[in-house]
């Protein structure tokens, strides 16, 4: 059953291994059949090493295995749930990937600093609220897919592809099980650049002048490039 | 003697160069059989490009060397102190792994951030208190693992599997030799994900506006997504 | 046409993925055939992994595609206003770079702060002045060529070899098309190195005396080197 | 002329780009023969990639080349003078590796803060006094040299077999061309662990609770670790 979904969700989870977004089983790729209501997910807990396609289990839309033997992903309800919310979505990412994690623990979202950003998302990246307890002991999993939706619905899921769970990490999605990868991937880098640019901008707080004596800078630049340049080889 | 665990503990050994915790002999993992008593270690100063299973010393819990013609490690009375006050611990693991060693210099533990560190670990990575001078001057390695056992007791070892020696760096132990490195690899990256959220909480107390223009994003958005988007080439 | 210039400026694309300067399709450079007039340019969004020389589109002085079938970056107009400004230089370089990017976005070009970059820049790395509303709506990119030209011309093209296009990113030129990714890879070391030096000096602001004791540091020298070393195995 | 160690001083400059401590041509490593008082050293400019033993130019201690066709790295006079000052060493190395430049750029030395810094250094490893403007625009490269010297000579050479130029980066000798590349290493490694521990302690300055919540670390803790573990596949 659905044997083209489960090589192409496969792939889409090993592109989590092959691109330096999770380590051990820290993560899991789904991709969703919507004629047939049906999606297809990494079992919970199998080293991708030993992945094969064949192993994804297909769940349907009312949270039930209908096929496989293993266990699907512990995060399956929180698959269930984006997908009921978010008709227009194919396919969702989950990672620990660590400059996106690094922001859902630090309770904040990531900000739009620059163009690299812009070309991927409309707005800065939102972080959910913390859940309650009362979510936490209830049906946790399924409740995390809850905040992720009330903190992305006024964009819209086709255009804002990405939400940090709060004290978690990232979800990602797009039009398949590919495309949500791909969001995961260039999300990491934008968080990066952005722990980058908070940094620099809270530092330059307390800048202070410490630059290059100007004499060693023109020593330096002249040793090879002025006139009497005495680096490197001469010139045949 | 011990065959079958010296390989087992070579194979841990070599799993820090190969998980990148270690450079030069910055560490040695340790594996004991419970019933005989007997624990083999890695030698001292060995470059493990040169390691082989047979090289490992098996050692008693008196601390005496029963087997082999090399010195094992200089930490080996740490082990032996945590063999000995931890009966439920069959594999001890000691690196100067980047990150986790930065917190032990910085003299904090390893505050619990997130649902990455709750995967592991049922509270913060706890930090020894300091050594006293006496302590230093005297059976050094073994208060090593005085002051191990006197931060982790309140949660039991097979609950809390890692502590950082103050101005030292990180132990890690498990079942066996084997999973004591799985949880040095954990720990490491925990340790970079906490140190990363320490940073942007901190930046955060100084954050100042300085967003990408809303002009610009929607332009850089638009050239890729929008209706007029003239990235790439034109759709076939 | 210009099919030595077209494997040049090929080669000089495919080093950004070699030096990962870029990943996906974040960077662009280009070569100029003066005597011609005529600039070879990285087609837009086409993956590295599939670009061939041939498939490099050559553009005039006019911003006219003069051969080929793919369009050309869409940073296009930006290489053709500084091959228009700066009659000195014969290849430009844009990436996203991340350490260089994160200085774009945090508003402050990169200061000199030592012998590294001035082996190279002679001054700090100018940062352009933001983009008017209106020059974001209007000619985009040529206008990004515009503020850099601004920011550089008292330094002329020929010795300072690289702007940050604030909140954006690098853009890199020299002699020719490699040149040019030759300053985008040394720009990207020297931005890390001047990140690095801003975080040290400003978390000196703060500096809290925790060296490590006097007596553990001479346990641990001492074990090593001293008299009485224990480390290793006994010298033969 | 000196064959035996041309081998042994060119593979010690491998090793520079083997361990990522150079990138281009920003290094050079030399070795001298004591007893003729002559040193072999890198020849300025030549890419790692096209070196060859053949190719080190033998230099003696009143700075002259008395054999090879290249000439010695511009920082000839420097490893000049540290030879001259310091009988008791015989190689040296000089990097722009990255966070032992980035602590030279901020014009601090690095501390010791713990014992990974202790099991080579017998005190934090120090910063040279910035040249004045004279001795810029004089013999600015033996001067370095003088700096160094005055440096390290409380501490004497053997010992202490590192410092930092101040606004240029590390310099570090030991008993032969191998042994000061490994005090490179090592250099480098330390020098990103102080980074990561002055970075830590100033942000803890501005400490904030924001642990994850106890529900949410014991449900996870649990998921995987308690009796009622749902996570993973069941136990055969």
């Amino acid at each position: 059953m659905l044997e083209a979904l489960k090589e192409e969700v496969y792939l889409a989870n090993m592109q989590l291994v092959e691109k330096k977004l999770i380590i051990n089983t820290w993560g899991n790729v789904s991709g969703i059949d919507r004629e047939k209501g049906l999606f297809v997910i990494k079992p919970s807990g199998v080293e991708y090493s030993e992945l094969k396609p064949s192993d994804l289990p297909v769940v349907d839309l009312d949270g039930k295995v209908v096929e496989g033997s293993l266990r699907p992903s512990s995060d399956t309800p929180t698959h269930l749930c984006l997908y009921r919310e978010f008709p227009e979505i194919g396919g969702i990412t989950h990672t620990h990937s660590l400059y996106a994690t690094s922001f859902a623990q630090s309770g904040h979202g990531i900000e739009a600093y620059g163009t690299t950003h812009a070309d991927y998302f409309p707005a800065g990246v939102p972080i959910t609220r913390k859940l309650t307890d009362r979510e936490i002991e209830g049906e946790y999993e399924y409740n995390t897919g809850i905040v992720i939706a009330e903190a992305i619905r006024k964009y819209g899921a086709d255009r804002m592809r990405a939400a940090l769970v709060n004290s978690h990490g990232p979800f990602t999605w797009g039009k398949n099980a590919a495309e949500s990868v791909d969001v995961s991937y260039v999300l990491e880098v934008i968080a990066q650049m952005a722990f980058n640019t908070e940094l620099l901008v809270s530092a330059n707080a307390f800048r202070q002048t410490d630059k290059i004596q100007q004499k060693l800078l023109w020593r330096h630049f002249d040793r090879k490039h002025g006139p009497n340049a005495y680096y490197g080889q001469k010139k045949k």
